[in-house]
């Protein structure tokens, strides 16, 4: 083992809290509590695809766990831990701190503890695995919307992408607005605890990855419904408002992607129960559509009900 | 979502067994068998360090869940399911079947489920994680041997860095010899029903891929204590007995990397158990030397008990 391979395990080597036996194993060991399922669920970002090469450490290692916690959220389930694989091309001691620092800032915030790995040299490319824990029963998933059960949508949509449309050119952000959608992309906030509480509430549940629509019509696909949803509804940010550009504005809501939203279902009885929940947590909850019957279709229409026909429907992690 | 990536998807996608939800979902859902701890781990392998951009893609697909699989097995665990993240730098179909049918072919072999994913395009990347289950307060790990136990070694060590050292000109194999080399390097047998059978037998045990001499390190390090091994005893096979070259012969069985044997420790009183668990498995478990009072040292020596020195000390995945 060289200087360097032990320098790189001591930023990510913390004791073991809750597992029978962490870090620096053959394997982790965990216990599930009883009567808990895991959730498990595993990423990989690469760079120059998901990420600049010279992105800053601290929000990607901020934003690595960040999406994959969006995962368990989306199951509402508590997370717990975390394995990093992780390729590096050589060895920078500030960036190895950045990195670190902004992944256990985020797997403080909730609890995740970093149970083992794998460090070697390579593209640099990031692979992390979550495992939370569910009550055997009450785990959300995509199939289970109704005909007739709201939609609904977390926070709001668009600001990740927004900043991008920027960064290439095709839409000029005031300092402010570019800040505050950075900020969305880099610093992604699952919605842990939103999760958790729609646990027998929610009839399915998606985190926002790939774009609204084609996160709903995953819901649509495994549920076999379609989606109305109702373009105008949709929340927007102030920077998203401000946008001159209404084609591209509407693109960025709907399409974008790297939202980490959850977007979800629940049956019209549900309404108070949901307004008071978002309120408690202090995020927006907004019905933005309704399933109805169909095979898979999401429907995107203006205030006259006519459908409106997106450009892109989706982020394609392989185009 | 493109036909490339629904292609892909393809290849990775069989239905749940025992897996409450599997592939195609945010997150798999495991329910863990009552009164057992999860054992899980992870590794990643990257093209051009791990394995020739050309590699064999059935091999490949084969080994990058064996690496793992051994893993489970010296923490003694059943091997469960696995989690597959891999970026491709393109949709090649012959590719992927013959990785998808290796990756398949050893997961039938240990009845592991594939449970979930992510597909990406990058430089070519594999990152497995594997789950498996082991009786709470049974599982095997790194510490716990104790001065007096006996080392032991399943199978024999070296084959897979000679055939590395002829593909780099360093030795000149017979057709027969190399073909038996490779096949070690390219198609490991992780030695899961011996880490099952040794639960409660064996004070401390690992799973040797870094080499033999740095994996009994890891082994001393946890256990703080030292090992005494007898180069004379290790086992070798025809390909190394042929070897005219007696230092790269020794190199290789001690530090050679890519085994995927299992090293472990026992009380002496365990040998009558342990050479019938060998006979009943098939597999030659072979004393190799002994744990002594120390703190990390492991001392190879001739059959004069005069101390070897070899060049490197073992494989180190970040030089």
């Amino acid at each position: 083992v060289t200087p360097e391979f032990e320098l790189i395990r001591r930023f990510f080597t913390r004791p073991a809290r809750k597992a029978v036996l962490g870090v620096g194993h053959d394997c982790a060991r965990l216990a599930p509590p009883e009567g808990m399922h895991c959730a498990i669920s595993t990423d990989m970002l690469v760079a120059g695809r998901h990420f600049a090469e010279d992105a800053d450490p601290q929000s990607l290692g901020w934003k690595s766990l960040a999406v994959n916690l969006s995962d368990l959220a989306a199951a509402g389930a508590d997370p717990a831990y975390a394995l990093l694989a992780i390729a590096l091309p050589g060895v920078d001691v500030a960036w190895l701190e950045g990195f670190s620092t902004g992944f256990f800032s985020m797997a403080e915030r909730y609890g995740v503890e970093l149970v083992g790995g794998d460090t070697t040299r390579g593209p640099l490319t990031i692979s992390v695995t979550v495992i939370g824990h569910v009550p055997a029963g009450l785990a959300l998933c995509r199939a289970g919307a109704r005909p007739g059960d709201d939609a609904w949508l977390s926070g709001q949509t668009g600001d990740a992408a927004l900043a991008l449309e920027h960064g290439a050119g095709r839409v000029q952000l005031s300092a402010q607005d570019l800040a505050a959608c950075r900020l969305r992309l880099d610093r992604p906030q699952p919605r842990v605890e939103l999760g958790r509480r729609l646990r027998g509430h929610a009839s399915s549940a998606i985190d926002v990855s790939d774009g609204l629509a084609a996160d709903l019509g995953h819901i649509a696909e495994a549920s076999g419904v379609s989606f109305d949803i109702a373009a105008d509804v949709l929340p927007r940010s102030a920077a998203l408002r401000a946008c001159p550009d209404a084609q591209l504005a509407l693109q960025c809501l709907a399409a974008g992607g790297d939202d980490y939203e959850l977007a979800f279902t629940a049956a019209p009885e549900r309404r108070t129960e949901i307004d008071a929940l978002g309120r408690e947590l202090d995020l927006p909850l907004t019905r933005i559509g309704t399933a109805v019957r169909g095979r898979g279709a999401v429907t995107l229409r203006d205030a006259a009900g006519t459908p409106v026909i997106l450009a892109r429907a989706g982020f394609d992690h392989f185009a």
